[in-house]
């Protein structure tokens, strides 16, 4: 029985770094999430393929306990996107996108996967989300990513999915956007009051902001000297994050702060390749380390004055 | 005898943010610097103001074991600065620069100040840091503060300065420009060959990079929920990390931490009101308070996986 699942994308992505290039690569929010989420703990993904889509390229994913009965294979063509970087590998440049299947996508959560403990709902339609979370018995944790196209698009739907939801995990951009407030602090707080116990805001190569009802934590990102992709950077903090509360069984204030270093670091993995090849070749003991390097940066003593 | 000397200017402002305005009142490098670590050790200031200057508008810090006879009163106005922020407040507009005394300024260290264990060069001509740095005995500390103007138009005498510091105290996009590196880490390495020990990037509201020879630190900035006024933010970060340095007597890999986090905290005071106006009417009771809060908003516990 799976405790995570995951509703989003799994797509094939073009994309151009001022390292590099790589031409229809395993893309994809629920991928990326899967990708980091299941070192951690037991994954179902709900989401669409065409009939190009190569099933044995993620094959590798059934080894690490992720089910995948919940892929649909829709006649058509998978999704595709198309995009570039500058330097500023904080700001995607989308060149084309090609929804294809994901058009007429309506998701479908098999029955073994309805109890499942964790639900994270990546960035897809609003509409679709709510879908989704009809579907299933409350979790533990129902946790949603958006972007800017849907909160221009589709607020009312957005704003009806936030007050379902336990925590939010969207850019810090997109939290101004949902609540139109600069600040931080009130635009964390505002949201809570519409329902969500926890809001996470992903800050790029700036880190994290979490505000509850209690508590701020603030977790810088992993320095890095070589940032190779930043494509899928936040779905695997996603993962990374949901897959640590999953394994944990519980989303206190302390697993969500140990989570979010977690997602931290497995993001700071992923950035360091294309597409989902450093995930995929990623080791236990490599997590395990980064994770106290990480936290190894954050150290400094108590004053006497 | 003073422990730490500041070589920078002392000035008035006049600002407008958008949740107020203020004409004329106190601003300088120099001052928010001495405003901020007056309240961790004894601080010596050269600088020069102009006849018009209001000597008792600052008189308090005498009682903070402020040393001003390093003040020089020149015949003209005193330095004038004009400058506006919009909602994004790490993005000062400036409206107009007056230099007046400050175009004919050349600094004087009194004798009494020659042998300051710490010293803080902070954002004037790097000709006329190097004068600062030729008069004074080799301190424990020496420290750097540039801006983008003199990166464009004194680069070659700001790397002879850069080489003859121990640390820089620098913006993110300034460490750029000088490294002509985009990656911090890789910049900060390069400036570290030509000599520092340490180098400091402030990130405005995303905190402080730290590297030196053996490690990163990362330090996020305090989130505050109103800020009023960022002025003389990075001054008073440099007040209250030096300030601390020269309290503590040292400067190893722990004291520099340490300070850093004293740095942010004097920092998230000085953008609650205009000019200097909060540092002055602040209490050691509420430096200390602020430190525990924000360690507290930066702890995690260690996972087991």
């Amino acid at each position: 029985m799976i405790k995570l699942l995951v509703a989003g994308t799994v797509a094939y992505d073009s994309i151009e770094t001022p390292f590099g290039k790589a031409d229809n690569v395993l893309g994809g929010s629920a991928l990326h999430f899967t990708n980091a989420a299941s070192f951690f703990t037991d994954v179902g993904i709900v989401a669409t393929v065409g009939s190009d889509f190569d099933l044995a390229g993620i094959s590798f994913l059934a080894d690490r306990n992720v089910d995948m009965s919940g892929i649909e294979v829709d006649q058509g063509k998978t999704f595709r996107w198309e995009g570039k970087y500058g330097y500023d590998l904080n700001q995607a440049i989308t060149l084309k996108t090609e929804l294809n299947v994901i058009e007429t996508f309506k998701p479908k959560v098999p029955e073994g996967y309805r109890d499942a403990e964790f639900l994270f709902l990546a960035n897809i339609d609003p509409e679709l989300q709510l879908h989704v979370i009809d579907q299933v018995k409350k979790p533990v944790a129902l946790v949603l990513d958006t972007m800017n196209f849907w909160i221009e698009n589709k607020f009312d739907h957005l704003m009806e999915v936030i007050k379902r939801v336990d925590m939010l995990v969207i850019n810090e951009a997109e939290l101004r956007e949902i609540t139109k407030e600069h600040n931080l602090v009130k635009g964390a707080r505002k949201l809570i009051e519409q329902g969500p116990a926890c809001i996470i805001a992903k800050r790029g190569e700036y880190g994290v902001f979490m505000m509850n009802r209690d508590e701020v934590f603030l977790a810088p990102a992993f320095p890095l000297e070589d940032v190779f992709d930043p494509t899928g950077a936040g779905d695997t903090f996603a993962g990374g994050f949901m897959g640590y509360l999953a394994n944990v069984g519980e989303a206190t204030s302390e697993t969500v702060k140990q989570a979010i270093i977690m997602g931290t670091v497995m993001a700071s993995f992923n950035v360091e390749d294309f597409s989902i090849n450093r995930i995929k070749r990623l080791t236990m003991e490599e997590i395990r380390e980064r994770y106290s390097a990480f936290k190894e940066c954050m150290q400094f003593g108590d004053i006497s004055l």
